[in-house]
């Protein structure tokens, strides 16, 4: 008799996103003539950028003529792209080798599938509020252990709350996997240099490997402040790192990611490197070569200057919810170097009722930060991915419900 | 410390296309005035059909203006795509759900990747030769034990050799896992209803659950011969089946696929479709739209009708090759039904001595037997994917060293 991974039974049964689409269509369907502004999930609005659309029909193009067609491409991605992916990382100080730099689909992707290469013996640490996907591809692959009142039994919980200004604390047992997301989704804050490099020396002297989430890198306004963990001294032997073009270019339904594995990062004398190569190799083939155009476009100084419009329209929408709020007499993070802006309820009110007051009051539909985790209590998530025209009526009509 | 996952250790160090990659470029470097005939990998030549090179460019435009615009499709596809595989599979009499049907990137990513909804203590059987990935997926999931003389310990080999007619043997130890490729890769042979019919009984009997690769259906010629495993009675309690585009519609390099997960398909009490479908919505973000829309486009009539232009393409090279060789005075298999020849090696040659003298002497490249598996030694495959004058020059090299 074949035995399912048990595993998967241990997750809790609503995902975040999904007990958010049932209240927002139980509301809707009961009060039809509503008329929602969504700055819930973070998916993009705007286009892709000009220079993408080109570069993208020209591919297109090619792959209809015998002379130009392409097959099965390098399962690591075409050359085209690993070279501006490395140009672009040398702009900011951090060389890599090509061999270094590892194409796909999606870091989500990349974030799930990067545990095959792990034991299931190794013991997690995330922040907490954090992205779900870290959380559940670990249970599914057995480290968390047995989830009981709202907690895994073997994850590191590292708050990140108001009170400790967003900033994880070493912890007191040494966890071997570490997920760090700056900026950070979803406080929208990010880490200074000098917290990444205790985190990074902390990893070395334990040997633990930082996971090292950059998807939002290029939301950063601040000049100090780093996009890469490889800006940092040391980081080549104890993290990875995952970029996108999901909220880089707007690439959330166009799918292009990439993971940087550094050669020197090696644990039981073997090269994770060399394991990820081998991941790839055997369970994925590759991103589509259209795609890969489009994202090597984005690249391009035309294409740097289209995206640059594209996100600072997200960062005035970002300011637009930062600044409403505030006004309107919350406690609000992030939304300087980030897509997200994370608010403290009013009067401890719960964030899932928070949520339902935004909701059926406001009409507006956020994320309860308990959704991210124990220390997301108290909080909610809006995204600055809306259009400018529903970012400034979600904040007229918030502004009108407190 | 953190851990790797030791079972990546326990692979053997080639992988079969990077060793014939090897051996090429060794052989190209002393020779480089030889000119190469590749019918090794199992790649595509032929550009994409009209039709789905226009249905793409639309998909393009539209991703360049913010009113038709996509973000984050549907984690298991566009309901488009669904429901025109759908229909296509109850034109040949099986009746889908929408649930049951997964589109992703790829069938080597689904291959690779629905090892993660099983436990890791399950029995593993494969048919002898084989396509790698289900060994190797299954290697690094630490199901298979160790690696010795050139087999995997905990590994139920199933001989499908000329001998036996190419038909595996009911094993003697059940497995849980049964994987079943028809049209089959490597050999190019089929299975008939009834063999398919035994392995479905079988599976239901025993509660295994049969993998079940259909991605060369499209290549089938003989109406008697199955297409689906759901066309056998009693699989939709014990199988799921991969689908790609990349054989059918020119798609290695374009990236997409599908899964067939029924909802009757149940184990130790967890519905598989539920767990897949979390995997999924864990660990991927659905396809690209524009890839999507290429593929909804393969099964419009002007799709189909372009698409079997091309497969009748391939189909007349592996007649060509089929033909060529046995009058040639080689054993050959395959072909009919499917882009690959099998071929015995003349003498009971090794297949990798055949393989190096081809690439010498008639500076043609197939692929070693022996790389699929140990039952694959004394015997080559070629592919039909080739240029039909590639594929004729090919044939006429290799007749005349013979």
């Amino acid at each position: 008799m074949t035995r399912i991974n048990d595993n998967f039974l241990k997750l809790p049964g609503n995902y975040l996103f999904a007990e958010i689409a049932k209240r927002v269509a139980a509301y809707s369907a009961a009060n039809p003539e509503k008329n929602l502004v969504k700055l819930g999930i973070g998916d993009v609005t705007r286009p892709l950028a000009p220079t993408v659309i080109a570069a993208m029909h020209e591919a297109v193009t090619e792959m209809g003529d015998a002379a130009t067609f392409k097959g099965y491409g390098p399962d690591y991605g075409y050359d085209f792209l690993i070279q501006a992916i490395r140009a672009d990382y040398a702009a900011k100080g951090v060389e890599l080798k090509t061999e270094e730099i590892f194409v796909s689909d999606g870091a989500k992707s990349d974030c799930g599938n990067i545990g095959d290469i792990f034991g299931v013996d190794n013991l997690v640490a995330v922040c907490d509020p954090v992205y779900p996907v870290y959380v559940d591809s670990n249970a599914m692959a057995g480290r968390l252990g047995a989830y009981k009142d709202g907690k895994w039994e073997r994850l590191v919980y590292m708050p990140c709350t108001a009170e400790n200004g967003f900033e994880p604390a070493l912890p007191d047992e040494v966890p071997d996997m570490i997920y760090l997301c700056y900026p950070n989704n979803p406080t929208g804050t990010v880490a200074s240099r000098a917290l990444l490099k205790k985190w990074v020396d902390y990893a070395n002297e334990h040997g633990s490997v930082i996971l090292y989430d950059s998807a939002y890198e290029a939301f950063i306004t601040e000049p100090e402040v780093p996009h890469s963990i490889f800006e940092i001294e040391g980081a080549k032997t104890c993290a990875l790192e995952f970029r996108s073009f999901s909220k880089t270019a707007g690439f959330t339904g166009t799918r292009c990611a990439y993971t940087v594995v550094p050669q020197e990062l090696v644990r039981g004398g073997a090269s994770l490197n060399a394991l990820w190569a081998r991941r790839q190799s055997t369970k994925f083939n590759g991103a589509p070569y259209i795609v890969q155009r489009g994202a090597a476009a984005v690249f391009t100084p035309q294409g740097q200057k289209e995206i640059k419009e594209t996100i600072g329209y997200y960062q005035k929408n970002a300011q637009v919810i930062l600044k409403g709020l505030q006004k309107a007499g919350l406690a609000v993070y992030g939304g300087v170097n980030a897509p997200y802006i994370w608010a403290k309820t009013p009067d401890g009110m719960g964030s899932w009722d928070f949520f339902d007051l935004l909701l059926k009051q406001a009409n507006v539909v956020t994320t309860p930060g308990a959704g991210f985790g124990p220390s997301g209590e108290g909080y909610i998530r809006l995204t600055a991915f809306g259009t400018a025209e529903a970012t400034e009526e979600a904040v007229r009509r918030v502004t009108a419900v407190l």
